[in-house]
């Protein structure tokens, strides 16, 4: 009975809007697909990143960007990338002849985000950029102005904007399958091993935990609740003697006050593995875990006197995360539409995470600047 | 391998500490029973408590104190209370010439807690009184100088504390199975259906879910931890409209810091079924759920890079927590010994519920009277 009444209400949200409200459709592809320029062959350009590229509709893989020649070789004829798609960063301005490249995808750390963005669009190129979008909102402002003055997209790689589970979570939420929402809770982490990664590196990485893993829970909070907190309260926690943390922070929780009332309550971490969120409203929750991973993720619907159920989302129209934002960007690239992420949605969880560090410095609630 | 080694890690972790440490033992039993009057004939003193002293080894029930004459009789037919051991309120006080009552059980709703412990103090009898132990830190501290006034105990039924799994995660954490203590999380809250009930009346019960269910987290962070928090901050988000929340708050989403550095984060609801806490090591970490519920408890520990494994506490010395409850406060008044959550424990936890609701009016980090 109760499992009856628990699908009635994911299926009558499910008939109240077409998933394409909140990830929208596009007009049919021109069958073009626009080429990238890779920019960094580290773990996740070059280990999550690359390989997608054969999955995708309206996205090719035509230049690589690395200081290291042998490697970019290596890569680059492992994947069919011509010999004159490879560059170092010395020459990286030479993209500005390559017809080839549509967009550049910036895989750097961090604080190399906004130089090689910048850079980029000056060449005329579209630019993806990894998350957290750079070292500051200052940094993200003139990344957002050297790409609207070269008439460019820019695009940030939140790519679980694309995953399955959370494009259906987002669908169940605005359509008011679990009510009125009242209460999202995360927690997101990860276990450092090097204390020697540029991610320890204060100048750049930008911070921590925070930067790096707590901004999936930022996102997510702003995602799921479709609201923009205006105030801001947060506690750290670092073991300043773990050789990891001379420079950045290991654990911090905070809390974000959103205008309806809802609250958003989040744990980011360096010491511990985990990744899910909860989204509570007055009828009922919407659980993810893991939420935000690279692969598995499971979803459970419930009512708050009931148990929950496991709810399976309808494939999206991509093979996976990855594949949706490669071509969603190049989608909106075609079609001249503003994509879904674009850089101003970076500069607002940057905003956002300096309000969160500056609480925690202070150890007072802060308002989060508009 | 891996689980060899948390296996490893847990009975390790067993061996260093005595379960008596965290729970003391007692001397061996003198065989006596101490008689319990049982204030308030509601759901939780007739449904919860009295049934339970069947199952008693040092307690039993020898009095009844109604407002309801035709109802106490009935109760003390059934339970074998001698006629002699029914009262009104209006005659309370005459418990003092009944020699059968050792120990005044306050099961009443929040606001009558220290008028009834100061009158059972008054005439001679020690006090167990349900928690939270009073509307305000002011009546606490009428209640714990009215009971060492007459030289009696005051215990605050924290049935927790006597509860297996609680009992044995105390235990591992004082025994560094998951290493320094970094953070607590915790989320109490159930639906309440009656906007009547006393608990929704604040002059009656003090607050809203803060102080009902919300208080077992805050307990749990305290007692699992072992630190005394030295600040909180508080977000409260009550739906004003409904006419269960007219006077006290729904949900309240506070954070604890301790002096370690660890963080408690813990949220309070009336809007939603919620009974579990995480403590987390740098080591690994102990979860429960449910955690403080009547029944039902399951503990897991893992490590933080693997997966979490179930554990099953050791039997304790009782049949059950209110058991474990009744039994050792009349273990206390026998051997002179002090309550393991005594009138001091009660205080505490208002004081930082006061500081709680303080921060949620005033939205700043409140230090909390030490």
């Amino acid at each position: 009975m109760i499992d009856l009444q628990r699908r009635g209400l994911v299926m009558a949200a499910g008939g109240v809007l077409a998933a394409g409200a909140v990830n929208p459709g596009w007009a049919a592809s021109t069958g073009r697909k626009l080429g990238y320029a890779i920019v960094g062959l580290g773990g996740y350009g070059l280990g999550r990143i690359i390989p997608q590229f054969q999955n995708c509709q309206h996205s090719r893989l035509v230049a690589l960007v690395s200081g290291d020649p042998a490697k970019a070789r290596k890569v680059a004829q492992e994947y069919g990338v011509p010999e004159r798609g490879i560059y170092s960063y010395s020459d990286f301005d030479r993209i500005r002849d390559n017809p080839d490249i549509d967009i550049v995808y910036i895989c750097l750390p961090v604080f190399m985000h906004a130089e090689y963005t910048i850079r980029a669009a000056q060449a005329g190129k579209h630019v993806m950029c990894e998350k957290p979008m750079a070292i500051n909102p200052a940094e993200c402002e003139q990344m957002i102005a050297a790409c609207r003055k070269a008439g460019k997209k820019l695009m940030i790689g939140y790519r679980s904007r694309f995953e399955p589970h959370n494009v259906e979570a987002i669908r169940l939420a605005r359509a008011g399958a679990i009510g009125n929402l009242r209460y999202f809770r995360s927690e997101h982490g990860f276990v450092v091993g090097d204390a020697n990664t540029w991610r320890m590196k204060k100048a750049q990485s930008g911070g921590g935990s925070m930067m790096d893993i707590g901004i999936y829970a930022l996102q997510a909070a702003r995602y799921m609740t479709g609201e923009e907190p205006v105030a801001v309260f947060a506690k750290e926690t670092t073991n300043r003697s773990d050789p990891r943390f001379r420079e950045v922070e290991d654990m911090i929780d905070f809390q974000l006050e959103f205008p309806s009332g809802a609250i958003g309550s989040c744990m980011s971490m360096y010491s511990a593995n985990r990744n899910q969120f909860v989204l509570m409203g007055d009828k009922g929750r919407i659980e993810l875990e893991p939420a935000t991973a690279y692969s598995g993720q499971r979803m459970w619907v419930g009512q708050e006197r009931s148990d929950k159920t496991e709810v399976k989302p309808p494939p999206g129209p991509y093979a996976n995360q990855w594949v949706g934002q490669l071509d969603h960007m190049a989608q909106c690239v075609m079609q001249n539409r503003e994509p879904l992420v674009p850089g101003e949605e970076g500069l607002r969880d940057i905003r956002i995470i300096e309000a969160v560090y500056r609480s925690a410095r202070e150890q007072k609630r802060i308002v989060v600047q508009s």
